[in-house]
């Protein structure tokens, strides 16, 4: 059964952009180290263990939601061969027929998040569905469709921005940290929200 | 040399208390373990690890640095023998005389936070100077005052309540992490201040 996973950078003072949808020291991580991790037309260069966890998050992706907003800021930098290779939905109130970039498809869904969801499990199978995005990512835990959060924290506070948090709903959500991998420019830690 | 350290427990979404000042929650850590640190009239209650984390709190901190608010909130649970047992110096309009709780002394200090933090960091010594509290550590951040951030992140999402990173000017503040120490219920990531 497909489990529903938040997978994001964030700064330590909670924000997932910069100012101009700036997102360059987030994933510095990404970008600055020497194990290779290519996928599609994408290059990735990491350290051995942040390496191992970009390519565990691409193994283990069966299906990525994201919002309109987050489709239109990557589309361009994606390219012809967006690294996804798994089915996209994107949440928008606009209809739109489905793209296919290289391997990867791009599905419009106009009719709300849970539908997008059961589209998207079920294009999964048994991997996870990520979402992407603040806006996104903050529409399903409001909802309580998340199963687990992966933040990669990143130790700069950038002061203004897109915070990950933000209309969440005033409810506790209780999670249990279920994974705490370090390397010097970024933590992952891994969460489960506890029901 | 005393060093500025802000220390704080916090939720993931970045609060530092949650609606009407609830810490409850966000101390827990403190509380529900068998190894037992006791200071004045405090006792803490922690795992093996987290209770080595207060140990080092108490043992490192030379003077404290609050925002009146804080004092306000604080002053009746930390009782007539207060566990600081350092000098406390608390920002505020209003002059005040010094007083004085068992081995702890709080002063008023009227005239900036700069002014506070000379007079903490005269009282410390060669410890450091610990700032409580959203408020003063927001201001001593946005002044460029801060040496170090001892954060330990707790897996909740509160959802509301007072945020520790806001209004902490809008500059990119560079962090090195220099520290994570896990356990269950809180990691412990220690950060530096890079000028």
């Amino acid at each position: 059964m497909a489990k529903v996973l938040i997978d994001i950078s964030m700064s330590l003072d909670g924000y997932v952009a910069g100012p101009d949808d700036d997102v360059e020291r987030l994933h510095d991580w990404l970008f600055s180290g020497e194990h290779v991790v290519s996928r599609a037309n994408s290059t990735f260069r990491a350290t051995e263990t942040d390496a191992e966890i970009i390519r565990e998050s691409f193994e283990t992706t069966g299906a990525v939601i994201m919002g309109r907003r987050t489709f239109n800021l990557g589309d361009e930098p994606w390219g012809a061969e967006p690294a996804f290779q798994v089915p996209c939905f994107v949440l928008t109130h606009h209809a739109r027929d489905t793209e296919t970039r290289g391997e990867t498809t791009f599905t419009f869904v106009t009719d709300g998040i849970e539908n997008a969801l059961d589209q998207a499990k079920a294009a999964a199978g048994d991997k996870n569905v990520t979402i992407m995005g603040a806006n996104a990512a903050q529409q399903y835990l409001e909802a309580g469709l998340v199963d687990e959060l992966q933040i990669h924290l990143v130790p700069v506070l950038l002061g203004d921005g897109t915070r990950l948090f933000e209309d969440t709903g005033t409810r506790q959500i209780r999670l249990e940290r279920t994974r705490a991998i370090e390397s010097p420019d970024v933590a992952h830690l891994r969460f489960r929200v506890v029901r």
